[in-house]
């Protein structure tokens, strides 16, 4: 941490700039976390940056970012010997950035994505579509709370390494069992030790709460206008409702999901207790 | 509807542009909903407007936008004969419109504020400084479809008549009793028929699913980083918890008042039924 980097041509922050789009990013398996309070839910779940870009006028003082700072030093002692921990000009960190007001801490992460689901009787949450980068951190934060197992996106779904999911999310991608683009066939494997895989419906069939939930349950959510896909339907054995007041269609998906995650926590919690 | 304006500096053009600001909402009891769905949903629920702008090049043509504008001359036929329907250019109404593409038909309408609740057993939403205005809009939609019988907000929290609160509702100010920028003295006459007052805190006491919501109640949720304020965590007969997995220690205001006010309405449907 010698020299300051003053140019975007630099190819460690030309290949960041290259990580917002998605193609680049699945090609490198490589994505973008920003802000002193992301970084630091990603360091506290145990996960290692390849680069950090600092810009120090940004970045400006207080604790949480000495902490962070430390901490980015004393991984480089331990695990992150290799990871790359380059100072920037405050203009180099505004073209990488992909927020308005940029915090002055940039780095990337491998894909954190596991193969096993953590342990426990499985409760699966598969986005089938959502499109809304918001709803679906969203419902990755609501699901690593709600207690999931695992946590997939098929390739129709927004990417969840798309900045605005990570920024929803809140640090939940280091901490749930993911897989994104996960094709259809490969997730039959993971739902077949599920007793049932409910879809989210407008007009399901099954009250969300008469469901039994304590048994290994899967919940696939579709897209917020036209629902499940075709390929996700066929894999329901069952399709919920959440009864609503008012004249109400129906719930924001993020909310929709939230609501029966966490009826399947409140069951598994009361008959465990 | 014969004539175009084509002027910013028309009196109700300004009229309109003056309500994007809170203090001449406030002045005027009257706000500013947008939009062939949204205006659609306002329509459904029985609101008239005060005046409505149509841009017909950026309205387009469509069964939606045909059905509306049918809706809004049979209005005019009837309880609606003082509104005031005026055509604009694109240009008039891009200067009027809150989004970036606007879809050509703006209108304004009186709050829609009740004193009185709706019937049944009290469930009353109070949002005590909430901040976003997506989060309280949310809000509002969910403590619909929960079946909550009165929403008020304090003066702390985001303008309920925010044009982001109204898009993120999605009609549910026309559906819901609603008061803002209530001040606690009045707040007290309504939470006193309630049985139980809960605060939503990241370190609350009680778990959600384990209090009695058959019971008239209230749920009061609090500022996105501060939580209550002093004066709401006061008329607080006990405060929520819900349990979190992952290490997580907060959900989303939104996402956390939806666990909940879906609870009351399990409970209440199981115990009904």
């Amino acid at each position: 941490m010698v020299t300051t980097v003053t140019s975007l041509d630099n190819p460690t922050v030309k290949y960041i700039r290259a990580l917002g789009k998605r193609r680049e990013r699945q090609k490198e398996r490589a994505f973008v976390v920003e802000g002193v309070r992301l970084l630091g839910e990603a360091l506290n779940a145990g996960a290692t940056p390849r680069m950090v870009l600092i810009a120090r006028e940004l970045l400006g003082e207080g604790e949480a970012q000495d902490r962070l700072l430390i901490r980015l030093t004393e991984l480089r002692e331990g695990v992150g010997r290799h990871m790359r921990l380059l100072e920037v000009t405050p203009q180099v960190l505004r073209g990488v950035s992909e927020t308005e007001t940029p915090q002055g801490i940039v780095a990337t992460f491998a894909f954190p994505e596991r193969q096993e689901p953590a342990a426990g009787t499985p409760l699966i949450a598969v986005a089938d579509g959502v499109r809304d980068p918001g709803n679906l951190g969203t419902m990755l934060r609501t699901a690593l709370g709600a207690g999931a197992t695992a946590f997939y996106t098929t390739p129709a779904t927004v990417d969840l390494y798309n900045p605005k999911v990570v920024r929803a999310a809140m640090g939940a991608h280091f901490r749930l069992a993911l897989r994104s683009n996960v094709g259809w066939e490969a997730l039959d494997a993971a739902l077949d030790g599920c007793d049932a895989v409910w879809g989210a419906e407008a007009d399901g069939e099954t009250v969300y709460s008469a469901a039994d939930w304590s048994a290994p349950a899967a919940l696939i959510v579709g897209n917020e206008d036209r629902g499940l896909s075709p390929e996700g339907r066929a894999r329901c054995t069952g399709t919920l409702a959440i009864p609503l007041g008012g004249g109400l269609e129906s719930l924001n998906v993020a909310i929709a999901s939230a609501i029966v995650l966490f009826e399947a926590a409140r069951q598994r919690r009361e008959r465990a207790g």
